[in-house]
Protein backbone atom coordinates (compact mmCIF):
# COMPACT_ATOMS: atom_id res chain seq x y z
CA UNK A 1 0.00 0.00 0.00
CA UNK A 2 1.48 3.74 -0.59
CA UNK A 3 1.95 6.08 1.74
CA UNK A 4 0.31 8.92 2.66
CA UNK A 5 1.09 12.70 2.45
CA UNK A 6 -1.22 15.57 3.71
CA UNK A 7 -0.19 18.74 1.80
CA UNK A 8 -1.38 22.14 2.83
CA UNK A 9 -2.73 24.28 0.24
CA UNK A 10 -1.73 28.27 1.41
CA UNK A 11 2.11 28.82 1.69
CA UNK A 12 2.85 25.60 0.21
CA UNK A 13 0.95 25.04 -3.18
CA UNK A 14 -0.71 28.18 -3.21
CA UNK A 15 1.37 31.81 -2.69
CA UNK A 16 -0.94 33.61 0.21
CA UNK A 17 1.67 35.95 0.95
CA UNK A 18 2.16 37.04 -2.77
CA UNK A 19 -2.05 37.53 -2.46
CA UNK A 20 -1.82 39.17 0.55
CA UNK A 21 1.01 41.72 -0.62
CA UNK A 22 -0.91 42.02 -3.64
CA UNK A 23 -4.31 42.97 -2.16
CA UNK A 24 -2.17 45.25 0.62
CA UNK A 25 -0.66 47.38 -2.27
CA UNK A 26 -4.21 47.84 -3.87
CA UNK A 27 -5.91 48.50 -0.77
CA UNK A 28 -2.92 51.23 0.20
CA UNK A 29 -0.60 51.61 -2.70
CA UNK A 30 2.15 50.64 -0.03
CA UNK A 31 4.37 47.35 -1.53
CA UNK A 32 5.72 45.58 0.92
CA UNK A 33 8.65 43.45 -0.78
CA UNK A 34 8.39 40.05 0.06
CA UNK A 35 12.33 39.46 1.44
CA UNK A 36 11.52 42.26 3.84
CA UNK A 37 9.06 39.51 5.49
CA UNK A 38 11.48 36.85 5.64
CA UNK A 39 14.38 39.25 6.92
CA UNK A 40 11.89 39.97 9.85
CA UNK A 41 10.54 36.99 10.18
CA UNK A 42 6.68 38.34 10.25
CA UNK A 43 3.64 37.44 8.57
CA UNK A 44 2.64 40.63 6.38
CA UNK A 45 -0.15 41.69 9.51
CA UNK A 46 2.55 41.56 12.15
CA UNK A 47 4.46 43.68 9.69
CA UNK A 48 2.63 46.39 8.97
CA UNK A 49 0.90 46.54 12.41
CA UNK A 50 -2.59 46.18 10.97
CA UNK A 51 -4.19 42.45 11.45
CA UNK A 52 -8.07 44.00 10.84
CA UNK A 53 -6.93 44.84 7.76
CA UNK A 54 -4.99 42.39 5.94
CA UNK A 55 -6.29 39.58 7.73
CA UNK A 56 -9.85 40.99 6.17
CA UNK A 57 -8.86 39.94 2.82
CA UNK A 58 -8.82 36.38 3.33
CA UNK A 59 -12.71 36.72 4.15
CA UNK A 60 -12.89 38.34 0.77
CA UNK A 61 -14.38 36.07 -2.31
CA UNK A 62 -12.31 35.66 -4.64
CA UNK A 63 -9.16 35.98 -3.18
CA UNK A 64 -7.87 32.17 -2.95
CA UNK A 65 -9.28 31.88 -5.76
CA UNK A 66 -6.47 34.17 -8.16
CA UNK A 67 -3.50 33.17 -6.21
CA UNK A 68 0.17 32.17 -7.81
CA UNK A 69 0.92 28.72 -7.38
CA UNK A 70 3.89 28.16 -5.95
CA UNK A 71 7.06 27.07 -8.06
CA UNK A 72 7.80 23.38 -8.95
CA UNK A 73 5.04 22.58 -6.51
CA UNK A 74 2.53 21.26 -10.04
CA UNK A 75 5.32 19.06 -11.17
CA UNK A 76 6.60 17.83 -8.07
CA UNK A 77 3.14 16.82 -6.77
CA UNK A 78 2.33 14.72 -10.24
CA UNK A 79 5.63 13.28 -9.47
CA UNK A 80 4.96 12.38 -5.72
CA UNK A 81 1.50 11.40 -6.73
CA UNK A 82 2.96 7.99 -9.08
CA UNK A 83 4.37 6.96 -5.39
CA UNK A 84 2.37 7.87 -2.63
CA UNK A 85 -1.43 8.69 -1.34
CA UNK A 86 -1.50 12.28 -1.85
CA UNK A 87 -3.95 14.44 -0.06
CA UNK A 88 -4.07 18.51 -0.15
CA UNK A 89 -5.36 19.61 3.49
CA UNK A 90 -6.32 22.82 4.12
CA UNK A 91 -7.58 24.72 7.28
CA UNK A 92 -9.64 26.56 5.18
CA UNK A 93 -12.87 26.17 7.27
CA UNK A 94 -12.59 29.73 9.03
CA UNK A 95 -13.20 31.67 5.61
CA UNK A 96 -16.79 30.40 4.44
CA UNK A 97 -16.15 32.58 1.41
CA UNK A 98 -12.84 30.81 0.21
CA UNK A 99 -14.33 27.38 0.38
CA UNK A 100 -15.69 27.28 -3.38
CA UNK A 101 -12.53 29.76 -4.67
CA UNK A 102 -10.62 26.72 -3.05
CA UNK A 103 -11.80 23.75 -4.52
CA UNK A 104 -11.84 25.61 -7.96
CA UNK A 105 -8.16 26.41 -7.29
CA UNK A 106 -7.73 22.75 -6.69
CA UNK A 107 -9.50 21.99 -10.24
CA UNK A 108 -7.89 24.65 -12.08
CA UNK A 109 -4.17 23.82 -10.94
CA UNK A 110 -4.02 19.96 -9.57
CA UNK A 111 -6.71 18.29 -11.72
CA UNK A 112 -4.72 14.80 -11.08
CA UNK A 113 -5.90 15.22 -7.06
CA UNK A 114 -9.56 13.80 -6.77
CA UNK A 115 -12.23 15.62 -4.75
CA UNK A 116 -11.86 12.40 -2.78
CA UNK A 117 -8.09 13.77 -1.63
CA UNK A 118 -9.25 17.12 -0.64
CA UNK A 119 -9.54 18.31 2.51
CA UNK A 120 -10.99 21.15 4.06
CA UNK A 121 -10.91 21.38 7.78
CA UNK A 122 -9.81 23.40 10.43
CA UNK A 123 -7.81 21.89 13.90
CA UNK A 124 -5.42 19.30 11.53
CA UNK A 125 -4.94 16.92 14.93
CA UNK A 126 -7.70 14.99 12.68
CA UNK A 127 -5.71 13.95 9.98
CA UNK A 128 -4.18 10.76 9.85
CA UNK A 129 -1.38 10.81 7.15
CA UNK A 130 2.50 9.26 7.12
CA UNK A 131 3.77 12.56 6.17
CA UNK A 132 2.35 16.06 6.40
CA UNK A 133 4.04 19.00 4.82
CA UNK A 134 2.71 22.38 6.34
CA UNK A 135 4.11 25.80 7.08
CA UNK A 136 2.93 25.99 10.14
CA UNK A 137 4.49 24.80 12.98
CA UNK A 138 1.50 24.12 15.15
CA UNK A 139 0.09 21.60 12.51
CA UNK A 140 2.99 20.13 12.48
CA UNK A 141 3.15 19.33 16.47
CA UNK A 142 -0.23 17.30 16.95
CA UNK A 143 1.07 14.89 13.85
CA UNK A 144 1.92 11.80 14.45
CA UNK A 145 3.93 10.92 11.12
CA UNK A 146 6.85 12.76 9.94
CA UNK A 147 6.10 16.69 9.84
CA UNK A 148 8.00 18.26 7.32
CA UNK A 149 8.36 22.02 7.80
CA UNK A 150 8.01 24.65 4.84
CA UNK A 151 9.74 27.51 4.78
CA UNK A 152 7.29 31.00 5.38
CA UNK A 153 8.35 34.27 7.22
CA UNK A 154 6.55 33.11 9.90
CA UNK A 155 8.43 29.87 10.86
CA UNK A 156 12.51 30.91 10.46
CA UNK A 157 12.85 30.39 13.86
CA UNK A 158 11.71 27.21 14.24
CA UNK A 159 14.16 23.97 14.73
CA UNK A 160 11.44 21.06 15.93
CA UNK A 161 11.15 19.63 12.47
CA UNK A 162 12.86 18.48 9.32
CA UNK A 163 12.34 22.06 6.65
CA UNK A 164 12.05 22.04 3.24
CA UNK A 165 12.98 25.78 1.81
CA UNK A 166 11.06 24.71 -1.61
CA UNK A 167 9.73 22.31 -3.71
CA UNK A 168 13.18 21.13 -5.26
CA UNK A 169 14.28 19.89 -1.56
CA UNK A 170 10.57 18.17 -1.18
CA UNK A 171 11.09 16.01 -4.08
CA UNK A 172 15.53 15.13 -2.87
CA UNK A 173 13.58 14.22 0.32
CA UNK A 174 11.36 11.79 -0.96
CA UNK A 175 13.92 10.43 -3.27
CA UNK A 176 15.75 9.27 -0.53
CA UNK A 177 12.42 8.16 1.74
CA UNK A 178 12.15 5.75 -1.38
CA UNK A 179 15.83 5.05 -2.16
CA UNK A 180 15.88 6.26 -5.99
CA UNK B 1 -7.92 13.83 27.12
CA UNK B 2 -10.76 13.63 26.03
CA UNK B 3 -11.68 11.05 23.11
CA UNK B 4 -12.45 11.94 20.20
CA UNK B 5 -16.11 11.15 18.13
CA UNK B 6 -15.84 11.83 14.26
CA UNK B 7 -19.83 12.02 13.36
CA UNK B 8 -21.63 12.19 10.36
CA UNK B 9 -23.76 15.21 8.57
CA UNK B 10 -25.88 13.52 6.14
CA UNK B 11 -28.45 10.76 7.45
CA UNK B 12 -27.13 11.19 10.85
CA UNK B 13 -27.42 14.78 11.50
CA UNK B 14 -29.05 16.27 8.74
CA UNK B 15 -31.71 14.42 7.09
CA UNK B 16 -30.80 14.42 3.65
CA UNK B 17 -33.37 11.55 2.29
CA UNK B 18 -35.97 13.98 3.71
CA UNK B 19 -34.61 16.60 1.36
CA UNK B 20 -34.23 14.11 -1.50
CA UNK B 21 -37.97 13.42 -1.23
CA UNK B 22 -38.98 16.60 -0.82
CA UNK B 23 -37.03 17.52 -4.37
CA UNK B 24 -38.34 14.63 -5.90
CA UNK B 25 -42.13 15.54 -4.71
CA UNK B 26 -41.34 18.96 -6.21
CA UNK B 27 -40.31 18.04 -9.45
CA UNK B 28 -42.16 15.08 -10.35
CA UNK B 29 -45.25 14.86 -8.07
CA UNK B 30 -44.79 12.10 -7.22
CA UNK B 31 -44.23 11.33 -3.22
CA UNK B 32 -42.35 8.24 -2.00
CA UNK B 33 -42.81 7.74 1.80
CA UNK B 34 -39.90 7.27 3.20
CA UNK B 35 -40.72 3.56 4.82
CA UNK B 36 -40.89 2.57 1.51
CA UNK B 37 -36.88 3.30 1.17
CA UNK B 38 -36.25 1.45 4.06
CA UNK B 39 -38.89 -1.93 3.17
CA UNK B 40 -36.92 -1.99 0.19
CA UNK B 41 -33.44 -1.13 1.33
CA UNK B 42 -32.66 1.40 -1.05
CA UNK B 43 -31.49 4.58 -1.98
CA UNK B 44 -34.24 7.39 -3.53
CA UNK B 45 -32.59 7.03 -6.70
CA UNK B 46 -32.31 3.24 -6.76
CA UNK B 47 -36.13 2.84 -5.83
CA UNK B 48 -37.14 5.38 -8.38
CA UNK B 49 -34.28 4.33 -10.79
CA UNK B 50 -33.25 7.57 -12.09
CA UNK B 51 -29.74 8.07 -10.74
CA UNK B 52 -28.70 11.15 -12.65
CA UNK B 53 -32.15 13.12 -11.49
CA UNK B 54 -32.02 12.16 -8.02
CA UNK B 55 -28.46 12.61 -7.32
CA UNK B 56 -28.54 15.92 -9.28
CA UNK B 57 -31.05 17.78 -6.23
CA UNK B 58 -27.00 17.26 -4.78
CA UNK B 59 -25.70 19.15 -7.02
CA UNK B 60 -28.16 22.42 -6.43
CA UNK B 61 -26.89 24.98 -4.82
CA UNK B 62 -29.64 25.01 -1.43
CA UNK B 63 -30.15 21.72 -1.42
CA UNK B 64 -28.16 21.16 1.60
CA UNK B 65 -28.78 24.43 3.33
CA UNK B 66 -32.42 23.43 4.10
CA UNK B 67 -32.36 20.14 5.17
CA UNK B 68 -34.12 19.45 8.74
CA UNK B 69 -32.53 18.15 11.22
CA UNK B 70 -32.23 14.67 12.93
CA UNK B 71 -34.43 14.23 15.61
CA UNK B 72 -32.83 14.56 19.10
CA UNK B 73 -28.81 15.11 17.43
CA UNK B 74 -29.02 18.39 18.45
CA UNK B 75 -29.30 17.80 22.31
CA UNK B 76 -27.57 15.08 22.29
CA UNK B 77 -24.46 16.22 20.31
CA UNK B 78 -24.76 19.11 23.01
CA UNK B 79 -24.32 16.53 25.80
CA UNK B 80 -21.41 14.61 23.77
CA UNK B 81 -19.74 18.02 23.44
CA UNK B 82 -19.25 18.12 27.45
CA UNK B 83 -17.91 14.71 27.45
CA UNK B 84 -15.83 14.31 24.13
CA UNK B 85 -14.25 15.87 21.67
CA UNK B 86 -16.35 16.63 18.82
CA UNK B 87 -15.58 16.85 14.84
CA UNK B 88 -18.61 17.45 12.29
CA UNK B 89 -16.75 15.57 8.69
CA UNK B 90 -19.17 15.32 5.81
CA UNK B 91 -18.06 14.19 2.43
CA UNK B 92 -19.13 16.83 0.69
CA UNK B 93 -16.30 17.58 -1.47
CA UNK B 94 -17.38 16.02 -4.75
CA UNK B 95 -20.58 18.72 -4.41
CA UNK B 96 -18.94 22.39 -4.88
CA UNK B 97 -22.17 23.84 -4.06
CA UNK B 98 -23.22 22.39 -1.02
CA UNK B 99 -19.69 24.01 0.65
CA UNK B 100 -21.17 27.27 1.58
CA UNK B 101 -24.33 25.60 2.65
CA UNK B 102 -23.11 23.17 4.80
CA UNK B 103 -21.22 25.44 6.47
CA UNK B 104 -23.94 27.88 7.49
CA UNK B 105 -25.88 24.81 7.76
CA UNK B 106 -23.50 23.83 10.74
CA UNK B 107 -23.41 27.69 11.95
CA UNK B 108 -27.62 27.71 12.34
CA UNK B 109 -28.07 24.47 13.87
CA UNK B 110 -24.84 23.59 15.87
CA UNK B 111 -23.15 26.69 16.61
CA UNK B 112 -21.43 25.08 19.81
CA UNK B 113 -19.39 23.14 16.81
CA UNK B 114 -16.18 25.40 15.99
CA UNK B 115 -14.97 25.88 12.54
CA UNK B 116 -11.75 24.25 13.97
CA UNK B 117 -13.80 21.10 14.59
CA UNK B 118 -15.61 20.70 10.99
CA UNK B 119 -14.22 19.03 7.94
CA UNK B 120 -15.17 18.67 4.62
CA UNK B 121 -13.55 15.86 2.66
CA UNK B 122 -14.17 13.28 -0.18
CA UNK B 123 -12.31 9.37 1.47
CA UNK B 124 -12.58 9.32 5.38
CA UNK B 125 -10.11 6.80 5.95
CA UNK B 126 -7.80 10.20 6.47
CA UNK B 127 -10.05 11.06 9.64
CA UNK B 128 -7.93 10.00 12.94
CA UNK B 129 -10.82 9.58 15.68
CA UNK B 130 -11.67 7.40 18.60
CA UNK B 131 -15.49 6.51 17.02
CA UNK B 132 -16.86 7.45 13.99
CA UNK B 133 -20.88 7.49 13.34
CA UNK B 134 -21.93 7.14 9.75
CA UNK B 135 -24.41 5.87 7.89
CA UNK B 136 -21.59 4.54 5.40
CA UNK B 137 -20.70 1.15 5.84
CA UNK B 138 -17.95 1.77 3.29
CA UNK B 139 -15.95 5.02 5.63
CA UNK B 140 -16.42 2.84 8.66
CA UNK B 141 -14.39 0.04 7.00
CA UNK B 142 -11.30 2.12 6.56
CA UNK B 143 -11.78 3.51 10.10
CA UNK B 144 -9.00 2.14 13.26
CA UNK B 145 -11.39 3.33 16.07
CA UNK B 146 -15.02 2.17 16.75
CA UNK B 147 -17.41 2.30 14.33
CA UNK B 148 -21.22 2.96 15.08
CA UNK B 149 -23.63 2.34 11.77
CA UNK B 150 -26.44 4.65 11.42
CA UNK B 151 -29.42 3.52 10.24
CA UNK B 152 -30.58 4.24 7.05
CA UNK B 153 -32.66 3.11 3.93
CA UNK B 154 -29.49 1.81 2.30
CA UNK B 155 -27.67 0.05 5.19
CA UNK B 156 -30.18 -2.07 6.88
CA UNK B 157 -28.71 -5.39 5.69
CA UNK B 158 -24.60 -4.76 7.16
CA UNK B 159 -24.11 -6.14 10.19
CA UNK B 160 -20.56 -5.84 10.70
CA UNK B 161 -20.45 -2.94 12.89
CA UNK B 162 -22.65 -1.85 16.23
CA UNK B 163 -25.60 -0.59 14.72
CA UNK B 164 -27.58 2.47 16.00
CA UNK B 165 -30.91 3.74 14.75
CA UNK B 166 -31.29 6.66 16.50
CA UNK B 167 -29.73 9.81 18.97
CA UNK B 168 -31.51 7.96 21.86
CA UNK B 169 -29.75 4.77 21.29
CA UNK B 170 -26.28 6.90 20.59
CA UNK B 171 -26.82 8.52 23.95
CA UNK B 172 -27.31 5.20 25.55
CA UNK B 173 -23.91 3.41 23.70
CA UNK B 174 -21.83 6.64 25.10
CA UNK B 175 -23.03 6.65 28.90
CA UNK B 176 -22.18 2.98 28.91
CA UNK B 177 -18.50 3.58 27.25
CA UNK B 178 -18.42 6.84 30.28
CA UNK B 179 -19.86 4.36 32.78
CA UNK B 180 -22.52 7.04 33.16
Amino acid sequence: MKKRIAIDMDEVIADAVEGLIRYYKEDTGIEVPRDVLYKNNKKLYQYVGDEKKVRGYLYEKGFFADLPVIENSKETVAWLHQHYEIFIVTASMEFRNSLEDKRDWMQKHFPMISWKNIVFCGDKSIIQADYMIDDHAFNLETFSGKGLLYTAPHNLNDNRFTRVDNWAEIKLFFEKELGI
